[in-house]
């Protein structure tokens, strides 16, 4: 591969939402160009951000070989290529993907995730693959009602999941994420959690670096805020990280990649989701932490040794800021946010807004994890999106 | 204007060079689109950045006026258009251009530049306005040899300035600047200095913030490296953030500006140079400062509310990395530059590089300053660009 350091370095994006476009501002730091793909019909972010774009669908490898072959490396936002299509884009391109379709394949699969894991001894939460409707019940019987069914594929953010409270809304939710057309459906315990935890990992053939402990605070299986470090024991959030590292190990992982973990009431922690991507847990890092999740991402892929992950204060505050209206994306009574000392507000450019679409997220730095959690509430409270 | 929150809001950069690059990467953080018009043939950093890719001279009004008109506002990155010509590119357009054209009037010529300052009772560098060639052997005799021969348009790094010695090189370099051919050449005192200073300044109709007094240290002419703060009495430095305010105030400026001061062996502050745009001895402030220079720019020209230019870390040295050779751009040797703690490497994505030029820089915060200067300058002697 070129020097990533060679200006006529092009760094790809399989995707063109927020996470692409906080990744390619680190590649355009580093003096490299920025090509993305998009599978949207509207204009996305990235976009916006380089002369080289390509649009067509994630089904379609030709395309995405066509785009590939103008890139020097070649690295993904989401989980919605499958891999073997990935596999083929590399192949057909001769540019190297990272993460690897190798590692994506060993968690693109909700079911063959788990099992990845479970090998590498990760403990991960209780879960089933329903292969009639029969293992609804029991599922249900033996680990309580109520708890998740979710399509193996796909989901983020809640969809795709489905929370069941009886045997019937069982079967309905089954039947609505595809259970009777053949998709694999898995039923997953309800965990009795007092924090969900993340852990953003990168790694190359340099070494691998780990970002502290953080807890995500969710509503309605979306994020609102991040803090870290996570208010939870010292040695909880240790066991966190050394899962986390233990994961991407065990994925032979190349890249950035998050591990999200419940925090059992009994002291347990659990595997329940990865993501082979920088992930909206991390976006703190980047006024948070010496090395941002994005900057490592960028060197993580394109081989260069990653940086440090100490967080620059003791507290490091993320707020998720929602679409509130449906409308064309407009920032309002955000002075609040920019004016506080150590707060950074950074939006996505969108150009739609719709109510509950990440748009844009404001991190708050500061001495006391409590106080910079109230401030960074309060002073984003009247923003509307 | 349109809320700089809207998200087709658009930022337009007259210049696609570092400063431009740095200053879209700051707009694309608060979800801005970016437009670039470029001067040069070949590819400019800005243009890899946005599909929205200008190109004409900046002689051109109509051309730039074409840009302008895809844009909510209009910013600078140079000093290489003339006012007069801005002037026509805003009232051709409907755009607004911040700095104010009437603004960058007040300092485009060093003269009026110069004239500016005194009446605002900043003190400046001896100087002379060189009506004819016996205004070369007078100067000399009044304020002693060598003095410095300046063009009174277009200069920058020590291009358009001669350091004469003699009456006859005198006479040589007045002719060289042009000043045989009605150009205004100016003469300037050499200062018995034990330092030079810098301070950045931004504003707006929200009011103004202030950037710690920096150190530029020089090499022939040009800035190697930028320690913040500077090395001096705590006063000094007091003055010439003083006196930088005051500077801002006098030419009514809205966006940021640079000013650099010579502290005298006598412990005097001139001012020596005024520029209306991000300037290279703020660039520490990306990472050691809670808002940059960049974002403070596009702040103020925006209209938006200003943020915090305090420090993160007690010390911020910059150290420039100038092209070693005559190639296409590729940095090597900077492994070293990239694993040190709190040290973050930019580069400016040109393609070509030369001995001399601008193509990347290197900013390491640290507690003690003279270690962080020392070990700046250790981990980047190596890098060949």
């Amino acid at each position: 591969m070129k020097s990533p350091f060679n200006s006529t370095f092009t760094i790809g994006f399989l995707g063109a939402g927020q996470l692409a476009r906080m990744s390619a501002l680190q590649a355009f730091r580093y003096g490299m160009q920025v090509a993305v793909f998009s599978d949207r019909p509207e204009d996305e972010p990235v976009q916006f951000m380089t002369p080289k774009s390509f649009s067509g669908s994630f089904d379609d490898p030709k395309a995405m070989a066509e785009f590939a072959k103008t890139c020097d490396v070649v690295t993904l936002e989401n989980e919605f290529i499958d891999s073997t299509v990935l596999s083929k884009v590399q192949q057909i391109s001769g540019t190297p993907i990272y993460p690897s379709p190798k590692s994506f394949a060993l968690i693109e699969n909700k079911l063959i995730e788990k099992q990845t894991f479970e090998n590498a001894e990760i403990p991960v939460t209780p879960y089933k693959l329903i292969g009639n409707q029969s293992d609804l019940d029991l599922f249900g019987e033996a680990h309580g009602w109520p708890y998740l069914l979710k399509s193996s594929k796909g989901g983020y953010d809640g969809y795709g999941n489905e929370t069941v409270r009886n045997p019937e809304e069982a079967r309905k939710a089954f039947v609505k994420l595809g259970g009777d057309q053949g998709r694999d459906i898995l039923a997953e315990a309800f965990v009795d959690f007092t924090h969900e935890l993340a852990v953003q990992v990168a790694m190359n053939e340099t070494g691998h670096v780990v970002y502290p402990c953080c807890e995500t605070v969710q509503k309605n299986h979306i994020c609102v805020a991040v803090r870290t470090p996570a208010p939870v024991l010292n040695s909880y959030r240790k066991k966190a990280e050394e899962l986390a590292v233990k994961a991407v190990k065990a994925i032979d992982g190349k890249g950035i990649f998050a591990f999200e973990f419940f925090l059992t009431s009994d002291g347990e922690i659990l595997l329940n989701e990865s993501a082979p991507r920088p992930h909206n847990s991390g976006h703190y890092s980047i006024e948070g932490s010496v090395t941002s999740q994005f900057e490592n991402h960028v060197r993580a892929v394109c081989g260069m040794p990653l940086g440090s992950t100490e967080l620059v204060k003791p507290s490091a505050v993320m707020v998720n800021l929602l679409g509130t209206d449906k409308r064309t994306a407009t920032v309002e009574n955000s002075d609040k946010a920019t004016v506080t000392a150590n707060g950074h507000l950074h939006i996505y450019g969108k150009l739609q807004s719709k109510p509950g679409r990440k748009m844009a997220h404001f991190t708050l730095l500061g001495d006391d994890p409590e106080e910079t959690y109230e401030r960074a509430l309060k002073v984003t409270r009247d923003i509307r999106i």
